[in-house]
């Protein structure tokens, strides 16, 4: 195995990150059980096999599941940067894993929270939590890039 | 160059990685495209630059580009991770570039599929096929972290 | 601090790369202040809250800053890419340094100029400004991979 690997702070973080990955993975594939149990499809070609035209509308749920993607892809992706960039900083491991497992478990009762419609605002608590970590690991970034230079 | 780039599985990776990126980089400018030949645009600043308010709509081809491109997000981003993370793991070449042949072959199909409208289920194939050596990266990942903890 | 970090290109680009996760997080918060002013919400759990569900509704404010976000997505995600594997090729600082300082300008301005909805084409010639270093970049990687196979 190459270097960083070794290194147990991105060990740590690549666990998390592919973990909140595979659950973006689950979230499509809900969004296409509920396409195909609510037969709603965004493509023509798709209502067609499924039934008809009229079947090529929007659909509540769908749609639901589309915004817990995306505001998903507005935070992990970020985290998967910022987290690969401050396992490299050499941060303490508990404390970089605090940092790791503070944005999982919110970022898990996120989509939680958004497939399911639990009452407002846990789902924007929970998004508010999963940023904490995100700001404080970009600000150490800035701190130890400026401390470099 | 760096050590990474030394790294036979690592440079393999980000050729078609680099590819996949390009590719996206091409749907935004079919994108844009689209919007001048069909006149319907997001925003009503840039239809008052291209004939008037009239033109501030939605078009089903637009739309079409658009969702290529966002399943794209949804799928090239999160093999740019998966991928590099990978090729530190060690894997052997023949097997790695096989993984990363695959997702490319698959999601330039997908595009394809998507922006011509092909027959269900060419499209949701496509992705199908693009997700199962994420899937497998991913969990070769997992062992390998877990291997190593 | 590990191997990466000490590289002064490598450096140069995480400023720049966090710099803007920093301002796509704006963005973020930015959509939350104009969704609670315009009470326009697009989930009826958060409408609920926030004085009945007729506020469960669509805004003009609220799309232009969800665009503005997403054009974020499509277009400074894979520049933290780009910019990362480019940065272990060896380039001239300067060099770099200008690839990454036009890419973060014309970025800034991007969103700018989306969310004042300044005349147009002042956003479109900020994002085909902002495309130019990476198209640049992403040739000189695929340049350095094909050198080294």
């Amino acid at each position: 195995m190459a270097v960083l690997i070794r290194n147990e702070v991105f060990t740590c973080f690549v666990f998390y990150g592919v973990l909140l990955v595979l659950k973006m993975y689950a979230i499509a594939v809900i969004t296409g059980q509920v396409r195909l149990r609510k037969k709603a499809f965004a493509n023509p070609e798709d209502a067609l096999r499924n039934g008809g035209l009229q079947y090529h509308r929007e659909d509540a749920d769908v749609e639901r599941c589309r915004r817990a993607h995306n505001n998903d892809m507005e935070n992990i992706y970020p985290f998967l940067f910022i987290g690969a960039i401050y396992s490299m900083t050499g941060p303490y491991l508990a404390v970089a894993r605090l940092h790791f497992m503070v944005f999982f478990a919110a970022r898990v009762l996120h989509s939680v929270a958004y497939l399911l419609a639990l009452r407002a605002p846990t789902r924007s608590l929970a998004y508010v939590v999963a940023q904490i970590p995100c700001v404080s690991m970009a600000l150490q970034i800035l701190v130890a890039v400026a401390a470099y230079a």
